[in-house]
């Protein structure tokens, strides 16, 4: 069972404070397995992804290839029922063309001085892919993650998925076809983070990774940080409802529970100032969670994490919201725009009694790789710009820095940088 | 002496390769040590600050006040010179105003289906910037980090500097004046990281830690990240310069010793077409060093990792650029544009002869807080985007809601998410 937070309560901010610190992941220490893996891949390159596929997926690559071949991307696409493959052709169009607005676009002007200023984006030349194996495979995952880089013009992207006795989900490869994703290698775990960061005989190193996975591929992502660049690393899931007295509880229970049924470390919240309400809900959730297969984990993280806050007035849910921050809000109630306008933390809003969150999972358009664990008070979900970059650029000619020279040397020297101020005034004879 | 590297001789890509990889930083494990810091500062707060600040800095807070007062930073203010002051000027309003430039703007739309769609930028609501004391304690990287967070509309930026025997650079607190920062703690190292990022009851938390510091700060980040955003962890500063022969060699040899004068560390290089431009700024390097006060970083540098690569045309400069990758890229040549276009891997581009890049560092108004260590690759340079944080709005009615349900549903399903494909249907009153 939840828990039952009330703000009218005496003790309710040093609840709630607590509430908002739990941790709800044990972070296994891997970090020395991993270490030891990234560093033997370096050494022997793709006689150590053979060696661990060997042992951790029970594949042998001399009887099935490391990289999957056109011909079992055709035959996967082609296994895969056509209602899916619409499905995943409709959220893929969504997603394109919603993240083709996030393109930023070059800004190189000429100030008052003659100063030319510039700001350019390029994409990054290779992205690496980490796509999970087994139940956490999920085809949408690939989409939301391939298709921001293939808008951004990313011109190599670079897919890894553990194959289990050397099979992969199909849809997971149909996914990936229609992504534009063409290069994909049978292996998974931080020996596939450290042959994406580092490069084998085989592959071909890239420049960032993306994508989530397991504690160890957290590990080895952390470790190769610097070498490449890495997305966020991504806690488990959050939806925090703000809801007033008109909804049905059977409705915002299901959202919980599709929030719970990822991982017992998921949580699932629900601010409203309707008491009946709180409890309609909960009784809600109780009932259907006996007939979900994943009845367990969802059991789990709503005992565990799950909590139902009353407040006197919805106004008295902005500042809290804030404070959870929370991955997915959803507003269930008939006017969202004073919430929406209070609401500066969030991964991502929901607005509505008739948007629930697992449209923004599938065939919303926007992004379903959002910031976890409060991080959406300083960051922000997966875009186009996590796949470009900005150069600055700067151009003066002799008249320009003949203006801006005395200030440059000035600071210069003010910092003991003596050698700066000197590649300023050597350029006007002024000597030094 | 900086080594030599000629594209024609037949080991030029392996030699090529190992240069790039050379590691230029020793990284210290001090890991533990700032793991017990923080957890100090955690468990103690101010009293804790008030022991690390004795022991490391001299500083009693029960003489001096671990705020800066008002009083003391109009006092830095009025004992700086004029001189110094109108070069500060200059460079604020230059920087704010092309950052100005960068802010993003919300994007709030209706597709063909009538669903709503949107991104919406905040301010973070609260960062810390950190700034080293000693000879590290750079007035313009306090314009240079604090401007794009007033820019953003950062509501509250907390400086924190430490201060040896109580006492801070005059200059460090006139630009903290200039660039709007009025709440500045005389606290430094991992405990002021620590402090920024937990709070103690003088501090409040913020929600992100930008600026530079010792190996003891950068682990700290790295340890409070999660908890609070950080930004990059920068390394040695590098400058490459490709020039054509028609260089002044004393020109570009004070510019490289500009970067080789910050850090034993630092690394320039010369990629040029001329070998006889190359040896004279060889023999300048030489010659500038014996005049700099900062001789001894600067000729550490060069002789350890200081590079003159001879290649038969310019544009084989460019993919040799983008392996490089370098914070600051100068173009010393006639016709810079197709160096330009090609070049995609680089923290900032100093256009022509008469952009040293040191003009960039100061009042250029682009950022100077750029990538380091090849991370240009996948990485750009402190901008507004630091201090802002997208949410993605989503916003459906029953009849959006009833068309993206098929899809939605079938992926959920495929996904083996049946708490997902009920959160959809049950608004269809389908059942599920």
């Amino acid at each position: 069972m939840a828990i039952w937070l009330d703000q009218a309560s005496g003790d309710f901010e040093a609840r709630f404070a607590a509430f908002l610190t739990t941790k709800r992941e044990v972070s296994d220490d891997v970090n020395d397995v991993v270490r030891k893996i990234i560093d033997d891949v370096r050494a022997r390159g793709d006689a150590a992804l053979s060696d661990y596929s060997k042992r951790f997926d029970g594949v042998d690559f001399a009887t099935v290839p490391m990289r999957v071949s056109e011909e079992e991307i055709e035959a996967a696409t082609a296994a895969t029922s056509p209602e899916l493959i619409d499905a995943l052709n409709l959220a893929a169009e969504r997603i394109e063309r919603h993240h083709a607005r996030q393109m930023p676009k070059d800004d190189i002007y000429e100030d008052a001085l003659g100063v030319g200023l510039g700001s350019r984006w390029t994409a990054i030349d290779a992205v690496g892919l980490y796509v999970p194996g087994g139940t956490a495979s999920y085809p949408s995952s690939v989409l939301m993650n391939a298709l921001p880089a293939k808008v951004a013009g990313v011109p190599r992207v670079v897919m890894v998925v553990p194959a289990a006795g050397g099979a992969i989900n199909p849809t997971v490869l149909a996914a990936a076809k229609i992504a534009g994703v063409a290069e994909i290698y049978r292996i998974g775990g931080a020996q596939a983070v450290a042959a994406l960061a580092y490069g084998t005989e085989t592959i071909a190193p890239v420049a960032k990774i993306v994508g989530p996975g397991n504690a160890y591929v957290a590990a080895a992502k952390r470790q190769v940080f610097g070498t490449v660049g890495i997305d966020m690393i991504a806690g488990p899931s959050e939806v925090l409802v703000i809801a007033d007295k008109d909804n049905d509880p059977d409705w915002l229970a299901a959202d919980l529970l599709a929030q719970a049924e990822h991982d017992p470390g998921a949580q699932s919240i629900v601010i409203t100032d309707d008491a009946a309400l709180g409890e309609a809900v909960m009784a809600a959730v109780e009932r259907q969670l006996k007939s979900l297969p994943r009845t367990e984990t969802a059991s789990a993280s709503w005992r565990d994490f799950g909590a139902i806050i009353k407040v006197e007035r919805l106004e008295d849910s902005i500042p809290l919201a804030n404070r959870i921050a929370a991955e997915h809000l959803e507003l269930a109630v008939d006017d969202p725009e004073p919430l929406i306008v209070g609401i500066r933390n969030a991964g991502a809003i929901f607005v509505g009694r008739h948007t629930p969150e697992v449209i923004g999972d599938y065939v919303g358009g926007s992004n379903h790789v959002l910031p976890t664990a409060r991080s959406a008070r300083f960051s922000s979900g997966l875009s186009v710009l996590d796949y470009v970059k900005r150069t600055s650029i700067l151009r003066l000619g002799p008249e320009q820095l003949r203006k801006l020279a005395p200030a440059a040397i000035a600071l210069a020297k003010s910092e003991g940088l003596e050698a700066h101020a000197r590649s300023v005034s050597i350029r006007l004879n002024l000597g030094d």
